[in-house]
């Protein structure tokens, strides 16, 4: 996801650019955010995300978080879908894996979600 | 989805209340959402959200966004989807069916993604 596509969502990227908001959705833009939105379409893996985002210093492997019902090699499946989709990044150290949220990602997919509500609010008479 | 799922994920329902946070996502949250993130997981669709968002009033009928390039019938498909999944609500007026956002559903999972991203920050060294 490049920054412009990131401005798109809505979202602040670094400290420096303001948020700029777009009324049209290019098709290019939701092509990538589809993408993102489909692999948080699965409650593991929402899971998954959340107890990696939640876990201390805000990375976790698959050793740090198997508890979650399903297999250790699912985990790492899930873990790696969530990773090819841009939502998290990895580093090998190790035996193990870490993974982390992707910077800006997260909160400009969110920040989409809130600007979308917001238009449609803001133009009730 | 109820005020306590809306709150779990981390939104502000109505004016009186705190977001509240929970660090761990339950099973029941994380079905909720993830079915409404299969909802977005489509490019026409966030495509066809956003329209609806923008459009005046906030709200929308297939008449006045049926130019994103696929068929009327494909569109009413589309709208009925996220109407299914809790993020569109619709009136029928006469010959038509009019969709807006649900009010709160898109701001929290909104919310949801930016505090997750939020707390994975929060705990780096």
């Amino acid at each position: 996801m490049t920054d412009s596509t990131l401005r798109a969502a809505g979202a602040p990227i670094g400290a420096c650019c303001p948020p700029i908001v777009t009324a049209a959705l290019s098709e290019q833009d939701a092509e990538i955010m589809a993408a993102m939105f489909k692999a948080l379409a699965d409650p593991v893996r929402l899971r998954l995300l959340s107890r990696v985002a939640s876990h201390p210093n805000g990375e976790a492997c698959v050793c740090d978080i198997a508890d979650v019902g399903v297999s250790q090699p699912t985990v790492s499946h899930h873990l790696k879908k969530l990773r090819e989709a841009g939502l998290l990044t990895s580093e090998r150290r190790g035996t193990w894996v870490y993974y982390r949220p992707a910077p800006g990602v997260l909160a400009s997919l969110g920040a989409f979600l809130a600007d979308t509500e917001k238009r449609g609010e803001s133009e009730v008479p």
